[in-house]
């Protein structure tokens, strides 16, 4: 396996339950139209950051590519869900990313440092099931999340990198806390279907949660 | 003359004062400052009607790729002001945006349309300065504005014509409503020199106002 796509698995602190990839596989359209969502939202991230921290220059090129790169991401599965047929909607956003956001210390530099911790983790679990997806889904599918899993991988390193660049102590217990509340939002069950969330709990419909 | 520039400046109701190039020509940081601040807001409101217009297709792809290209040109003077030891830094906003966000109906899908004429305008206008500046700066910022103008042309087009597709009546009355009060804020002594102000009233300091 590439070696970036390694670091990423052993980054992670569990991987994803295999209920939530069996119901990946019944749930594509609603798979595909909140990847669309994560794309963009990943975007919207990145450039909040552009505007919050003017005076970090390599931060502001690093993740001003970034959020292009997620851009095209977004072009691209818009794409797919227009050639496939599938409604681009809003959908409720998963538990996630808000659950991780809720780590973020309001003190700077902490803030920035788990913001930047908290892009990393994401891009990580998006590649992880982007590789998982990759044996679950048809073939045309599965061809298009091999091509983003190394991105993923790419923004994964890239958002770790930055951490440690403007961390004024070490990263790793702050990071520990976070993965550790990661691993509960991926494996405990969840009230909706996302591409983020924890596996569906039985007995729920899935859909617009 | 290029034909897209062409269009571009029938499309403006009016020059910029001679005034405001001299005042760009002894105003380069504040100018390059205030420049990597537009295209950073430039995608950041093409990126907001990606969240805004799920069920816009056409809009979503148009407005993304645009969205990339604007970042591509906010690393691109970033760069710049980092070769030339320009600090990037926080700048007031001036009336320009502002201005023209007023008139923005509220009731869509005038709403919607009416961003999108102010998208085509302010890109008009951009436009229209790149190609001022290119008589008035040193030779390398001249080159640079030389390749931005043409893109910016291109963007002002994209604008007008997806307002155009998404229009239930004609545009033009409120198009002329929205260029008459564009005059004014570019003609009219502005109390800060920026990338899209007026020119700045004489006895008043330039820079962080």
């Amino acid at each position: 396996m590439d070696a970036d796509l390694q670091a990423v698995l052993e980054f992670l602190p569990c991987r994803t339950p295999a209920l939530w990839f069996e119901q990946a596989r019944t749930n594509v359209p609603t798979l595909l139209v909140d990847h669309a969502h994560c794309e963009k939202k990943a975007a919207g991230t990145a450039l909040s950051l552009l505007f919050r921290y003017v005076d970090h220059p390599h931060l502001l090129q690093s993740l001003s590519r970034l959020a292009r790169e997620e851009l095209r991401h977004f072009e691209q599965v818009h794409k797919l869900l227009q050639d496939k047929g599938i409604a681009y909607k809003h959908l409720s956003s998963s538990r996630y990313a808000s659950g991780l956001r809720e780590r973020v210390s309001r003190v700077e530099p902490d803030r920035l440092v788990d913001t930047l911790l908290t892009g990393a983790i994401v891009e990580a679990r998006s590649c992880e099931r982007f590789l998982g997806l990759i044996k679950v889904l048809p073939a045309d599918l599965a061809e298009f999340y091999r091509l983003l899993a190394l991105s993923e991988a790419r923004h994964f390193a890239d958002y770790l990198s930055l951490a440690q660049r403007y961390a004024d102590k070490p990263i790793q217990p702050k990071l520990e806390e976070m993965l550790k509340v990661e691993a509960r939002l991926v494996c405990e069950p969840d009230i909706s279907f996302r591409f983020h969330s924890g596996p569906l709990a039985e007995n729920i419909p899935t859909g617009a949660g």
